[in-house]
C-alpha cells in the first residue's frame, strides 16, 4: 500500500463537545474523528490540526490532516467518516496533499463572532450567538475594534494557562456586518492567541454598553495585564470559518 | 381586578417539545407557558391558540390568547413569562386585545418548509432542515407546486387521525426562495390539514428526484386516497411563520 497524506476540512457544532482537542474521559472533535480513522485503517492515526478551538466553540473550516498507508482515495475517506460521524459533524473535504503539508502552518485564520442584540431573546440562536440585550452604541464599538488592528502584544487579551512563545500576533482586518439584530464580527491574522477573540469581543461589547471608551482599548494594550481589558465573551458566539495556507 | 385579553405571538424551537398542544406526561410548549400562567395568576389559564403544531415542528409566530382577571399591563406578560421561559421559548410580543379576538379565527396562514439540499449534511442544520442528498430537480418540483394552488379537496394529502369537518382548504400563494443549498418553500392559505404540507412537501421532493411526474400531482388530489401520494417530510424542516387575522 501507498503511504498517502490527507487533508480534510472539518465543520462542527461545538455545542456538545470539550473542545477539538483529544482529552481523556470526554468527548472531543479530535477525538471522535481519531477513533473513526484509527478503526477504518486499525492502527491509530493522530491528526495535525490548524487550530484547538474551545468548549463550546463552532468551526466552518477546521483543518486537519495525517500520514498513513492506505488504499482509500480522498473521496473514499470522505465517505467513510461522513457515514459514521455523529450529526453535528461533517467532513466538508478531503484532498489528498504533498506529505510536507502541515495543517499548523497556517499562513492566516479566519473567525467570526455573533452577537444578537435583538429585544427579545431568539430560541433560534440558543448557543449559536451571543444574546446581549443592551442596546450597544455600534459606532464606539467600530471605532474601538480599530485598535486591535495590526501587529502588537495581545498580551492582555489572552487566556491564562496559555503555553504560547510569543504573544505578538498580527490582525490584518476586523470587518463587521449586520443582518436584523445579529452583529458578525469577522477578524482575520496570521494566528490568535488562548481566548483573544472572546476577550476582545467581550471588551468590545462593555465599550458598546458604555463601560469603557474606545480609546481605552490602547491603554489596555499597554498594560499588558489581563485585567484591565473586559469580559471574556462567551465561547458559543465563535466560529473558525477559515484557514488560509501559502 | 380588571378582566383583560392578552395576545401572544410565540417563537420556539420544537426539538424538545411533543408539540404545541398540551398532553399527559409530556413536556409541550403549551404546557409550559399554561403553567407558567397558572402560577403567575394563581389560577388556571388555558390558552386558545391558532395552530396545533407536531411534535419537532418549529414556529416563529405562534398566536395563543387568554382572559384573565390581571393587573399586568402587556408587557409586563411578556417579561414575566421569557425571563421564566426555557431558552428555546420566547413571547416575541403581547398586546392587550378585545376579549372576542379568537386566535382560532384566522385569516389566513403562512408556513414554511426548509429543504438543504447540499453536497455534505451541514452540522448548523441539525432538526432545521431537511437534508436530502439527490439532486433534486427544481423545475418539476416547481411546476408540482403550482397543481396545490387553489380551493381544492386536500384529503389525499392529510395525515390519519384528524377531526377535520371538511378537507377543502384554499392555498394562496406558494413561494420558493434560495439561499446556497437551502430551498425555502412557503404556503400561505386560509388553513392547513394534518400534517398536509409536510405530505405536499414530500411528495414534491419526491417528484424532485423522478419518481412521480408534476402533473401526477392532479391525480393524487383526484383520488382522494392517501395511498397515491408521497411521503411525509420529516416535522423539523417545518415553521409555523405567521398567522393573520381581519
Amino acid at each position: 500500500m501507498e503511504l498517502k497524506s490527507y487533508k480534510m476540512i472539518i465543520s462542527y457544532v461545538g455545542t456538545e463537545y470539550c473542545g477539538w482537542q483529544v482529552q481523556a474521559g470526554v468527548a472531543t472533535v479530535q477525538g471522535i474523528i481519531e477513533n473513526l480513522l484509527s478503526r477504518t485503517f486499525d492502527k491509530r492515526i493522530i491528526l495535525r490540526y490548524a487550530s484547538r478551538t474551545d468548549s463550546g466553540v463552532h468551526a466552518l473550516g477546521q483543518v486537519a490532516g495525517f500520514t498513513c498507508e492506505s488504499k482509500f482515495t480522498a473521496m473514499e475517506i470522505q465517505r467513510i467518516l461522513n457515514t459514521q460521524l455523529p450529526q453535528d459533524i461533517a467532513i466538508k473535504a478531503v484532498e489528498e496533499v504533498d506529505p510536507e503539508f502541515d495543517p499548523r502552518k497556517a499562513k492566516r485564520k479566519t473567525y467570526f463572532y455573533l452577537i444578537d442584540n435583538g429585544e427579545i431573546r431568539d430560541p433560534f440562536k440558543i448557543n449559536r450567538a451571543w444574546w446581549t440585550r443592551h442596546r450597544l452604541n455600534k459606532s464606539n464599538m467600530l471605532a474601538a475594534l480599530e485598535y486591535f488592528k495590526g501587529k502588537k502584544d495581545f498580551i492582555a487579551f489572552m487566556g491564562s494557562g496559555s503555553g504560547a512563545k510569543t504573544t505578538i500576533r498580527e490582525i490584518y482586518d476586523i470587518s463587521v456586518f449586520e443582518k436584523g439584530d445579529v452583529m458578525k464580527i469577522s477578524f482575520t491574522g496570521n494566528g490568535f492567541l488562548k481566548q483573544m477573540i472572546r476577550n476582545i469581543v467581550g471588551t468590545v461589547v462593555e465599550i458598546g454598553k458604555g463601560r469603557f471608551k474606545p480609546e481605552d482599548v490602547e491603554k489596555m494594550l499597554k498594560s499588558r495585564d489581563r485585567r484591565t481589558a473586559g469580559i471574556t465573551a462567551p465561547a458559543y458566539g465563535l466560529y473558525l470559518e477559515r484557514i488560509y495556507y501559502e
